[in-house]
């Protein structure tokens, strides 16, 4: 299989960003982006020298692949017009949390391509350690999507709609909320003048050891050493941040009771 | 100045074990390895090849410096006896979150040598890219333990110890919280059989992306972009789990707030 399809982007946020900008580099032909804003359809349509609509009607309808990349709140909304007067073409989402089976009933040929990474505008992707998980309503459908996505990253995998639901809340764990705790962090040390870089070396670290250690077991710090002193003296110090005082409570309770399960 | 201090470890532990073979590699002299339980200084004094002692009272008496490693509610617990009969030498810390302040009184010349980093036993420790950060009661002590620092490491430097406070809250957000969210990924990607590699490269770009992007600026996921739909759908999932499901919301909610500092 060749990459012949041509492709429409819905969407033109951080994700349609990449994955535009990495189809079009693998050699598949991006014809038209659309964007409800015009300043984000025009500067993802600028980047790729292909056309933009920011109207759903104006959207070409001889596109093979229609490749949707909305906030999902927006995803369900859209479907119909998206899928009417284009009913022969497949479409795709990439939506960790949403079932396939949004596309059911609407159009005849659907699927899903779920790139689990996270995506800033500012940052290149290194596609080829991206895991990619697909599922599609048809043999051929399928194929299809284990093209586009085999020619981005090796890391290819089937999952069923249940699975990449499971797989997108542990990554909001393992990133999102990881992210937020650097944010955290960055936070505590610039109302001290202290600087966040200080933290990289250990940022890194915590990181690298668990390709190596199963996350419990690289665990450190005063919640898994049961260390009350210092947990009080942390939450005295964070007596003027009720949240951050919280988070720092059920945290260090979770961390205990995740010791006591190992036990 | 050169590594010719004679230096007695108090503590077996990851921080200890991990100090002392580099300070041992940096030419340091280590002559003795003090802890509670006969396995875990055996241990330690195996790999130095140097003696162990299980009790205080039996650490020698003629060491230049007496570096504890213990967890913070033993060491001020520990301090009358390891510096009575050996007041001429010099008695340091490594402990983030205590005050420099706990050898007043006790000892004539101290000091506190904090290295910022997670130590597993099980891994080996860059000590080159370990930030180490110092405080000493008088200059001569402070040398001592810059040489001492700089044998390991470039990176090293002067920090009060309410400044080593913060520094040491704010690495327990950014390395312990942040390795507690891969646990709660890796528990719940196990309950659906789904392998925890998958999360590797999200973990790694999370940790990368922070070198370049402000932690906030880094930031993505449904709560940073108000997906309510998303979020509802993972609370639900999380039905089960009344701790996870906290901490979701809680994390959640923060990140919003911080969203919103932002504007």
């Amino acid at each position: 299989m060749v990459n012949n399809k041509r492709i429409v982007l819905i969407g033109a946020g951080n994700v349609a960003t990449h994955m535009g900008l990495g189809l079009q580099k693998a050699g598949w032909e991006i014809t038209q982006v659309y964007s409800r804003t015009v300043e984000s359809a025009s500067e993802l349509a600028a980047r790729l020298e292909v056309p933009f609509v920011t109207s759903l009607e104006e959207v070409c309808t001889d596109a093979d692949v229609y490749l949707v990349m909305v906030k999902d709140a927006a995803l369900q909304e859209l479907i119909p017009t998206v899928v009417k007067g284009r009913e022969q073409a497949l479409f795709v989402h990439t939506a960790g949390s949403m079932s396939m089976d949004v596309w059911k009933g609407m159009a005849q040929r659907y699927g899903v391509l779920y790139p689990m990474q996270t995506f800033s505008k500012q940052r290149t992707v290194d596609f080829a350690s991206v895991s990619f998980f697909v599922e599609a309503n048809g043999a051929e459908e399928l194929d299809v999507l284990q093209t586009m996505a085999s020619s981005l990253s090796p890391k290819v995998y089937e999952a069923t709609s249940a699975q990449r639901t499971y797989l997108h809340m542990a990554a909001v764990f393992a990133c999102n909320f990881a992210n937020h705790m650097y944010t955290l962090s960055a936070y505590l040390l610039e109302k001290q003048g202290l600087p966040f870089d200080a933290m990289l070396p250990l940022i890194d670290e915590t990181a690298r050891k668990v390709h190596t250690l199963c996350p419990a077991e690289a665990q450190t710090g005063p919640a898994v050493r049961k260390d009350a002193n210092v947990m009080n003296k942390h939450l005295e110090m964070l007596a003027e941040e009720p949240e951050l005082k919280e988070i720092y409570k059920i945290i260090s309770k979770s961390i205990c009771h995740s010791g006591q399960n190992e036990v």
